[in-house]
């Protein structure tokens, strides 16, 4: 089995020549005759230019094609190889990998295993964020929770930013929180998912992920990109860690936000976190409140749920955006809102109320006019932040 | 304590407007009257904007004061709060980041423990890197190791994208090359160190660096930014260890080579590689094979050795450099050549014995004009690679 990966050199770049320097300078590199002794172990793991196309406007697209034979069925090593000392040298995006099926791991949990937690098979999940960020004692979260909850909301989740702090610290809010998902549980017989954020040095949060579980957390959310593939890739092969992990696209687009250097988007937050391991991930919606391109939001979309992870569109997402969302995605997808929810006019719950107001008005075909709407949550938020 | 971080935005964004919308997001964010009960404590996470200035090009530096207790002390968390969503806000660059001195971790061995180990005070270290990178056998390396440590190499590494393979399994390069470290130790007395790469995911990465250890490795190589800071400080913070971890800057250029988003390579691998726990860290020399700025590189300089770790400017080193790369940085500095030691017209040994010709040349106060060399490995090594 092998890799191609896709590279985009902007107009002025030898694309052919600097296709070659990256088939043989990430792989073998040159030797001279004291190694011809090793020349059939040493061509092994060279890598070969597929093809060059170059387009109108002067940006070639290069294949190359790497031996599997060279990393170690992780994305860390991946990353090492192709585009290690590459991403260095000069203008050149990574825009495609093109993985074996087997390459990495599939997610422990994904689509399948949350609807099966939550009890949801048919619609689109509702999902909110904590806010504020930063500041709230556990109990504040405990009692944020019980309002959405109460209101049928399905899964919760830490700001990303929230990690391990003396104003709220972790298990405190895991514990604080459980209680209120035990109550629920016990009045409705449904099950919300609350994503803790778990965090500290990788050999800390393994630990600390182990313990939340033990705690009873019944998901975790991850900052990938600044904790490192390999923290994803050590919870999702952890057999302790039988809960699904919620993937955050913090930091990426330090790495994606460059026309000409970096990783596209779709491979960061689409083909890498779905072989790394990841059962949702979050990422820009292209009509949110960040500047996202819609044929990345696809590619994402068609990368994760090739893979049987949920896509979870993000950022300025309220009531207002489920016929678009719904028109984009269909039902596997998690609706995740932060002030969409928490800050609507009459409260959470009522943010929450509005969402299954706008999935119902949707289902049975009905305008979302501000004229047409009766009064109640939904007509409440998009009086507050309009409708697509 | 604070934690102050320069932002830089390109001409047409309004980088007053911006640094506030950083100032609140990246922190507590807003709230309402619901939260008026805890005012006091959503007030203390957030962050003010301290500066802007704007220069004749119109590019604007911001500079934002954040709480240090929104962080864990460590980079993740730092990067999360700093960068995570805002990177995907538009064109912003972080150019500096000012922690507290006693913000993340001093290198538990650093330039005076290398040294120390090593038995050189008063010399720059020159170290190799095996070449070619993939396809050699644990036997290939420890016969090229033989060569450079007789001819007093004083450290070698892994190439960055030689993990854990099958065809120079990690555990069976080191006892391979650790014979005949013990060897060079009997015979001369000296120490040589051996970087080896330490790969996998997170948790198995650890364990296998605490069995290197235990096996006799006597330094690490670590590709943090695809692994993840997470993990050097992990390996920094354990006590088993105790030998110096070498920092690899593959995967830089993804966040650092675009002009106006991600961070400066200052940041990544200056900054954030001293403060994460790294005992020397190797970056682009600007005038080797790489193209990089100077100033960067005399930033990452100052920033690493303020806080005891070595510099090692690396990439297309050889000894022709040896003169300018003395002037930029005196004696604390490893020099670190891969085909430059590697491809000596008369093999590697010769290649190391470059390298000290060169130094004591230097220290001499004689040419480095090709007529003025005697014959001997440094004159060789000129008349293919030139001199600066």
């Amino acid at each position: 089995m092998s890799i191609e990966v896709d590279y985009r050199f902007p107009p002025g770049i030898e694309a052919q020549r600097q296709a070659k320097v990256i088939a043989v300078g990430q792989t073998a590199g040159t030797w001279d005759d004291r190694f011809v002794h090793r020349e059939d172990s040493l061509k092994r793991h060279l890598a070969e230019v597929v093809s060059v196309e170059t387009d109108e406007q002067g940006y070639s697209i290069a294949r190359v094609r790497f031996p599997e034979l060279n990393v170690e069925n992780d994305i860390a090593s991946l990353l090492t190889m192709i585009f290690g000392k590459y991403s260095l040298a000069g203008a050149a995006k990574v825009v495609g990998v093109h993985l074996p099926q087997t390459y990495g791991r599939m997610p422990k949990v994904g689509i399948t295993g949350i609807r099966e937690r939550v009890g949801v098979r048919d619609r689109p999940l509702i999902m909110a964020i904590y806010k504020p960020a930063l500041g709230l004692s556990a109990e504040d979260h405990a009692a944020i929770l019980e309002q959405v909850a109460d209101a049928g909301l399905d899964i919760i989740k830490d700001d990303e930013i929230m990690g391990d702090l003396a104003v709220a610290p972790t298990l405190k809010r895991l514990e604080a929180c459980r209680r209120v998902l035990d109550e629920v549980k016990a009045k409705t017989g449904r099950t919300v998912l609350y994503a803790v954020n778990v965090t500290g040095t990788a050999d800390k949060l393994i630990e600390k992920a182990r313990l939340l579980v033990r705690e009873g957390a019944n998901a975790l959310l991850l900052n990938v990109l600044t904790y490192g593939f390999s923290v994803l890739e050590a919870l999702a092969a952890d057999p302790e860690i039988n809960v699904p992990i919620f993937a955050h696209p913090a930091f990426a687009g330090a790495m994606c936000a460059s026309a000409d250097t970096g990783l596209a988007y779709s491979v960061v937050l689409g083909t890498l976190m779905a072989h790394g391991g990841a059962d949702a991930v979050l990422y820009p919606a292209h009509y949110g409140s960040l500047p996202f391109d819609l044929q990345e939001e696809q590619k994402i979309r068609d990368n994760l749920r090739s893979r049987n992870v949920f896509p979870v569109p993000s950022a300025g997402i309220h009531p207002g955006i489920v016929p678009k969302a719904i028109a984009d995605y269909g039902k596997d997808v998690i609706l995740n809102a932060g002030t969409g929810i928490m800050e609507h006019p009459d409260g959470a719950a009522a943010g929450v109320r509005a969402f299954f107001e706008a999935l119902e008005r949707l289902q049975n075909g009905r305008s979302f006019e501000l004229e047409t709407l009766p009064a109640g949550a939904l007509r409440r938020a998009i009086e507050k932040w309009g409708k697509l």
